[in-house]
């Protein structure tokens, strides 16, 4: 499928064609910015071949006018959808989406919340449908890959009427913070799933994310791009009496201090350059204002990195993209010097030597560091083409039910925890069989004690396992007063501990979760329902009127396991559950429709 | 020396007695809170009885007022000082002070940084000149621990013109803080100087401060406290896009946003409560605004264990104080959870029953945990009697000269890294003899190598010691593209690597810090100067007209050592020293005065 992606921006506009095929390739590729009374400067890059210099075009407007000009004296023929970054998605767009008049609308609504960007993404949107009148237009928003940040990590601690007002941590380069942490994990070769990963993105924007197990959970910048690192013109974090103070000392008013933050503070404000080569040669030259800019740039990265590794409770890599990412040997050591805690060492020869091109994503840990460095460059275009492919793959209307079971409180024992628990040589009573085959509800049962409260007579369920797995809700966590992680069953290292009560004796130990909703299927049904073992799903659970996406359900083939989705007591609550439902399989959609049938 | 202790807010009074000795005691203890129409409630603890009650006090004035007639109805006699709690003492109060006129107008220029704490502070200042006109009183500041924090910690990256205008960080809760992380220090039985520990204060106030072998380096409350941690009516960190968000969508002003902020954020714009037992409560209950103030206050600290962690490259203890820091133990605990990949493991039980009277300290992590956790009531009262007396100790009168020595960018060598950069076998050539006896230069030289760049013709001082150390300046630093940590010497765990290439090799080796300065001496002259192995002092170097003083300099005693200050390039520059200098030692004001000679 051949994509034409643009990235519009307030002063330059990116233009990319893909080819997205099995591998993805780049046809066409220009940019045009510095854009004065009828002219601007471009550089176009075809078959490997560079062409830059002035082009009659005095705003970004012409230039999308043209383009079915530029592409035709360069050969770029027969486009088959459009792609557009758009930068703000606001809480309502969690994925692409193609963009249809209700879109629009709905994306115009969230000028307030990037009133700087916005508008000029929508800009290309609007010509190009002028342009391409045929031609599918999909919007891939910067904000999206945050939707799964968690409400501990979206909310600010500030009054209810703000917060109902729409006043909410976003995140943004959502897009190259996703494509940076896929590619560190191909490069690494293990599941994304498997892997807690904090990428650095330091351009002339910048940010960081921590992505767990395949998902954004926490993003520097927060309900605007202001918030976070240091970054080109922008201040990142301040402190929010820093209002106050300017208009007592100053008289500078809202607007006033908010058009500095964005324009003037930063690097520029540090030093009166906004480009970190200039601040590097000039801090290596003894320039004292350059030398505390730096070190303030690398400080805040590097406490970043330490709250995020604490955020997902490890860490396995950390990857470096954008311009500074990219090209500073010495600012990416500075990040990492300090963190050997914990377990992260660079190897200075191979920080020293990065090569990046055709997508490389070089490893620059020191031989034996526990955590994984990386460097590669980001492709946001590429991900935009590959999202606005995806959003518009053929959709399927087959429907197949699935039954739906909610799982109550319960424990998987291992023997020593059952022998602590009941007594040596003790073993477990099966009293009640359970749809998965050969799995059991014990007679016995066990307390839970933390340090909040206890939750008595909690259901044993057998065979006993290798491990003990503790799985309950998180609003059990709150009885318990413990902060369980939610977790994929069997994936059990760092998870909190958990006092096991029984009759002959009590037992501490690990293994305390909540567990991520899972369906369960065997070889055979997961080949009609299209489904394979380690895939992830989103899950539609309601009726016509009124229902709930689950997104991220993980798919487990086993051989002799019944298809059967489980969910959680709160999320069947949510949902409007009670013991158990019935639902439709719609893989085209990814989403499995369930209705209530108790 | 008996002295009194003044803490007044602008809605409560705390009013302590304590005889500091060897052994301080708190003899008298009251505190004034809840002020109506001509009453208040109070309670007074002496001699381990406590009274509580109504008092017929409308305001903080007339208890201050009425306090001699307090003291003689409770046998409170003979004291000799008065020390004040002041919030804010901005750039200028790096100490205690004794309180005279200068010092009380600086104070009040002060007040815009801290509107509503700094004029209470003074109201017990000025209320207590009258009351007791001959006590000297002595003003203990807030932000005067975090006095050591480096500019990458207390620059905000805005325009300068607003840093020109006085917006920094300072951090508060400073007193706190330092007497946390020394019982910790004297509970763990090692010198607080070689510790580094994360103080995390949870009160209504919350603040988190690294403690980097013995100072502040950081603090997460900035220009004002509203800054970092949850708290509870305070937000904490905000994107600075908030303003401009409230003021398009609400209408809201600067004041407006500030003050609601301040009042009507935190636990309680989260759940209506701004007491954590309150919301704790609600929320084992199944109340999601509760569960969720709590996620994000144990959210927000953990990350911040995290990035100090980081910014300090190490954690040795975390230290719980304040009212839920102390009696949360599900709190604590949904902070240290998924810490344990740093080394951070709490055993449940101890967390479970920890029992703080006595100034009691208890440790609470599992046995065989890298990093301590440790909780403790704070003592801040205790501390402003202390630091009241320091600040009121005789000063001695004597001055007595010492030389100051500059030390250019050297290494010392290893066995092995000298058969790597020079052949095996090869054995260095004293050249020049250094003052230090024993000690010389030799005539071998060697390169360093960074990310950013190189510097030639290093000296390397002989004999060859244990560890290989290279000491180098923090502009050298920038010039080879490396941040060199401030150590002592010796103390070289998780300091960077850095490449030497001699001729027959190179050698990448850690090792590479910025050498802190220091005084030499050897046991005679130590007890002369009235000194001792370890202490720190601070140094005036300059002449009667200019000068600077040099906080935090070790004294090393060795038994054949000459006296000598030990100062770098940078340090040199700044003092305008070239070579060396000569100054006078005067103990009493724990300083050296020191001129230039050459």
């Amino acid at each position: 499928m051949k994509i034409l992606v643009l990235n519009c921006g307030s002063s330059s506009l990116k233009v990319g064609v893909f080819e997205i095929a099995e591998k993805a390739a780049e046809i066409f590729k220009a940019t045009y910015e510095k854009f004065e009374a009828g002219s601007c400067s471009y550089k176009i890059t075809k078959d490997g071949v560079a062409e830059t210099g002035e082009a009659p075009f005095g705003d970004i407007a012409a230039v999308l006018t043209a383009l079915p000009q530029i592409f035709d004296s360069h050969q770029v023929t027969q486009l088959e959808a459009v792609g557009h970054r758009i930068v703000h998605g606001g809480a309502k767009f969690q994925t692409a989406v193609v963009l249809d008049e209700a879109a629009i609308t709905a994306i115009e609504a969230l000028t307030p919340l990037a009133p700087l960007h916005n508008p000029a993404n929508l800009l290309a949107v609007h010509i190009a449908k002028d342009v391409w009148p045929h031609l599918p237009q999909v919007a891939v928003f910067d904000t999206a890959f945050h939707a799964t940040n968690p409400p501990r990590a979206t909310t600010y601690a500030v009054p209810k009427a703000w917060r109902d007002a729409g006043l909410r941590r976003f995140g943004f380069h959502g897009t190259s913070h996703k494509y940076v942490a896929m590619r560190a994990a191909e490069e690494i070769g293990e599941p994304l799933r498997d892997l807690q990963i904090v990428s650095v993105h330091l351009g002339n924007g910048a940010s960081v994310c921590a992505v767990n197990r395949g998902e954004s959970i926490d993003t520097s910048m927060g309900m605007t791009p202001l918030e976070g690192l240091v970054m080109g013109t922008r201040s990142g974090d301040v402190d929010p009496g820093l209002f106050g103070f300017l208009l007592r000392h100053l008289g500078l008013s809202i607007i006033d201090v908010e058009q500095a933050l964005y324009s003037e503070s930063g690097l520029k404000g540090l030093t009166g350059s906004s480009d970190m080569r200039d601040v590097e040669d000039r801090a290596g030259k003894g320039d004292a204002d350059a030398q505390l800019a730096i070190e303030l740039f690398a400080y805040r990265a590097r406490k970043y990195i330490g709250a995020y590794a604490a955020a997902m409770g490890g860490l396995d890599a950390v990857v470096f993209t954008g311009g500074i990412g990219e090209n500073s040997p010495s600012m990416r050591r500075r990040i990492c010097d300090g963190l050997e805690f914990m377990g992260l060492r660079l190897d200075h020869d191979r920080n020293q030597c990065v090569e990046l091109a055709n997508h490389a994503a070089p490893q620059i840990q020191a031989y034996g560091a526990r955590v994984r460095v990386i460097v590669t460059e980001t492709a946001e275009q590429l991900m935009i083409a590959r999202e606005t492919a995806a959003a518009l793959a053929p959709k399927a209307t087959v429907s197949e039910p699935i039954p739906v079971a909610v799982s109550a409180r319960h424990v998987h024992l291992s023997r020593p925890a059952v022998e602590a628990l009941f007594g040596a040589g003790y073993h477990l009573t099966p009293a009640i069989p359970l749809r998965q085959p050969g799995q059991w509800a014990a007679s016995e049962r066990v307390a839970l004690e933390g340090p909040k409260g206890r939750l008595e007579r909690v259901a044993i369920l057998g065979p006993e396992r290798p491990q003990t797995q503790i799985e309950i809700s998180r609003t059990d966590g709150f009885a318990l007063g413990i902060d369980a992680p939610v977790r994929d069953s069997g994936k059990l290292d760092g998870t909190p501990t958990i006092r096991l009560m029984g009759p002959a004796g009590n037992l501490d130990t690990d293994g305390l979760i909540v567990a991520a909703r899972h369906i369960h299927t065997n070889p055979d049904e997961a080949r009609r329902l299209g489904l394979a073992d380690g895939v992830v799903v989103d899950v539609y659970i309601g009726d016509e009127e009124r229902g709930l996406v689950f997104g991220k359900t993980l798919v487990r083939v086993g051989a002799n396991s019944v298809t059967e989705m489980h969910i959680d007591t709160d999320e069947a609550n949510a949902a409007d559950i009670r013991v158990t439902g019935e639902g439709s399989l719609v893989p085209d959609l990814r989403a499995v429709a369930v209705t209530n049938r108790d």
